[in-house]
């Protein structure tokens, strides 16, 4: 596979779709992204990356935050967590109320917002430190030391997060969260404002292709574990959007109103593209388009 | 890989799952079943065919049929069923009116009961009869030229089908219904009633492995449309149970309520495992049991 | 109370909202019916009535009948009923599937289509020809001799009826019908087709302000039966406006898409009024203009 | 009428009833309460109190304040309330999110809690002090001094609050609440946790018996605004047993879960009835029947 070539022309590919869909505009700190900006990176198992267009540039990662707070209490937590959180795809706007109330309390699955609450008071509880756990990571794993949250657009999420305080107080009702409402908001808000590149993230996904083994060789998941977290990003990982997305780029796969999506290639590696303009489920336009371009290319889709 | 050793050690696997579950008992016909058969069988690309327990015996394949008419619509008409039928996962159990209701008729998938009655319409509307080109393409693949509708259990099925006459009628209320209610709900029993064995259906399901390529070469699906299917049979193919299917046995496949479960495996075969008593969800426990065990064993899952 | 006075008043009032709202044009039948039409007639406990417009004008009652239907079914069979059909306000458009299904296919009331099949059911049950039986009662009632149903309405409803028979089958799925599905829906559409006067309507709602007690003296339903039908046409005769109504009119009331609505004041007598022309909800905005401007003037709100 | 031996009689009929239903528990300060009380008081327009069993014991009003919290809005603010909340029955148990949800984060009507809420935002908006605008109130109806929120409640039903909490920051999130969520919670708390007795109530209910008109004979409402509130009690003032209520009693009336039940006789007077077991609708099983009883016996039903 010649994966430099791959991305260089799915991201000229993509670049035909820039001036489509809306950057996300709920809070003023994430409305000044540049529409126009693109970038690809891919890690592959044995460490190489390969970059196209603004690989480099940091952006808010915002919910695939999501699969590494799941990845890190399962390593932590293990399988209890599965008893909080279900695991299948919600059917419903990813900020839906309504299936948390029909079930009690049980988000469907941990990329819906609700569930991704649950995650982090899970994380908060076995760590102390949510946050700081999932920025640990992402510096270890892509080897970028100033990786960070952005504060400035935690603290607006905080300010206009009226939503995700009425899942949180709605899941505190059902008795399924350990800690205090705001501190695990104050939590989640944090570890979704950590800005990173699209190098960073395909670093940092490498784990999921490399069936649970880090970087560094140590293993964070079992190799049943990281199958798991690869089928629920499969089935649940792009809102209400996931049937789209298995059908265009056929890899699992976790994106975020930043505009980033990282996919994982199973034993291969790992790929993020990123570019702000979101389509109305959410995801990037141009990202996804560009996901598409690459597997529709290269026949890397697991299917 | 040894198949053969791979699908006897996931039948003894399963056997010790058999004693729990219920067979389908909604009609007669079906709650008949001997809930302690259990068969598999495996076909690969190339038309090896590997077989365990019970493998030639036939049974109702039920909703194991829908994804025959799905295949037989897009390769007859190809994308315009799209805009009768969406691909995103229901969240919600198979027969489900609710969805359809907030979505204007508009099925979720072609997999839910709703669906598979707006892709059989379609497959009436192309060829005439619906029924008897799924039974056709069946035979000629598995070349079982036996292969037959049980008519017992289609007539039987339309006695007891209000909840399927409630779907037919209300998307044809909102105009996505082309023939007469009763004439699509005859053929939607017809084809459902069919009998298969797990061989017959490991062969008729090669055609998804070889990327949409008969048994004789011809070509039934492009590549992508091939792709799209086992996309959809992932995130859909199991009911409300598909995200679970994807955890455990991490391959696209569609189950029936006749205890079947046929899964694909890109790029090298197709598996099919029987055994009549179902979980809450509708899927067989001891078939998906041996699925799991298969893939658990061979790291044959798409993750 | 100067009763003629207060219904010329109130249908002069109400002539200022004729060209608002839309004539039911989901068949033809109904379609055409004069926009401009409308009528008002009031009759006493004593048997005076009183008149204005087009008061002796035939329309189609269509929901209106749901009304005499629930009475006779009461009168015929009584309390056996409510365990079949409830009395609580559905809280959502008259024609939804979604509370049938959450509640087991028990319609939330009689005045939904689907209560109102389940009604039609249990008379057809109790008489062997449900419709017959509303036209003898409104004939005796009304003494009008001519009073039927317009065949052809009643054809055409049948033929769009998609969403009724989606509705009976969804209902007959859960047990809760005892006759065959299309008897039940031919007897529904007949007694909606029937045609009647505000005149007509006036005189045969006067059982209810008599307390059960027929024109002849008879009594037809016990005192408390009264009481009953009268409480559940304000909380749930007017569609999903039935707090609307109650708000602005004040009186029990069932209203129909043929543009009448009938209204009882208990101790009093009974008034209809009537004019095609709906609002979103589905009552005649003219006809509630009537009805509110009479009890606003002469103060008989039951509030 | 003999009101004294009617509600003699009612309180006599509905001790039968005492040992049915369930004291609230949802926090210890309610789970106290003595489940073989029960009091009656009727008010009539003139000014005569009838009383029986515990009508001077006071105990929380909880919800029945909903009804003073809507009445002080409209005669501070009028009908500019009517853009914030609906006026329609539910049709959903009392705490429901789903329609708020699908209705943009306008409450259905202003007795369920949410739209509760919305009317506590407003009066705070209004006056700067909701709880102590109607304690106000209260005690200069009843002439009872000692009126006041029992602070321990109030305090009680924060803590326990997580429901209430994710309604009013849902409804937040959709712009529907002018002040700051957690001053509107503790206003709401306060005047639910308010003490009065069924002699109180009963007082402090005349003002919508007599057209809106106060007990010193300042006019609080217009007659068309009691009217209205009159109507929404009917129709939703008994969470989802509104229609049980309009079938059984037939007044309009408000309940709450410290078992008190407030019904209005237009024209005649304010009756309240009071024990504390509650059914599954969250309505006292002895007043309930104390007031059906009664309304039985008198005929004094508005039907």
């Amino acid at each position: 596979m010649n994966y430099q070539e791959l991305i260089d022309d799915a991201v000229d590919a993509a670049r035909t779709h820039l001036g489509h869909g809306r950057v996300a505009d709920y809070i003023p700190a994430l409305a000044c992204a540049d529409p126009n900006a693109i970038g690809m990176a891919l890690a592959t198992v044995d460490g190489e990356v390969f970059q196209a267009g603004d690989a480099d540039r940091p952006f808010s990662i915002q919910s695939i935050s999501k699969l590494f707070t799941l990845a890190l209490v399962l390593a932590e937590g293990g399988d209890a967590l599965w008893r909080r959180v279900g695991r299948e795809p919600s059917g419903n706007p990813f900020n839906s109320l309504v299936q948390l109330e029909t079930e009690h309390g049980i988000p469907r699955n941990p990329f819906i917002n609700a569930g991704a609450i649950v995650v982090t008071d899970r994380l908060l509880g076995l760590t102390g430190d949510a946050a700081e756990h999932v920025r640990r990571f992402l510096r270890s794993e892509s080897e970028n030391p100033n990786l960070a949250t952005n504060a400035a657009i935690a603290a607006s999420e905080a300010e206009h997060g009226h939503r995700n305080a009425a899942l949180a107080h709605f899941i505190a009702s059902h008795g399924n969260l350990d800690n205090d409402v705001d501190a695990v908001l104050a939590q989640y808000y944090e570890h979704c404002a950590i800005e990173a590149s699209c190098r960073d993230l395909a670093l940092a996904g490498r784990f999921l292709a490399r069936h649970g083994v880090r970087a560094d060789g140590e293993r964070l998941l079992s190799r049943s574990e990281a199958k798991q977290i690869n089928a629920v990003l499969l089935t649940c990982g792009t809102y209400d959007a996931a049937g789209e997305f298995a059908y265009r780029v056929g890899l699992p796969g976790k994106s975020g109103v930043g505009g980033g999506v990282l996919a994982i290639m199973p034993g291969r590696g790992a790929v993020c593209a990123w570019s702000p303009a979101l389509d109305p489920a959410g995801n990037s336009v141009a990202a996804v388009a560009a996901l598409d371009a690459f597997t529709t290319a290269s026949g890397l889709s697991v299917f």
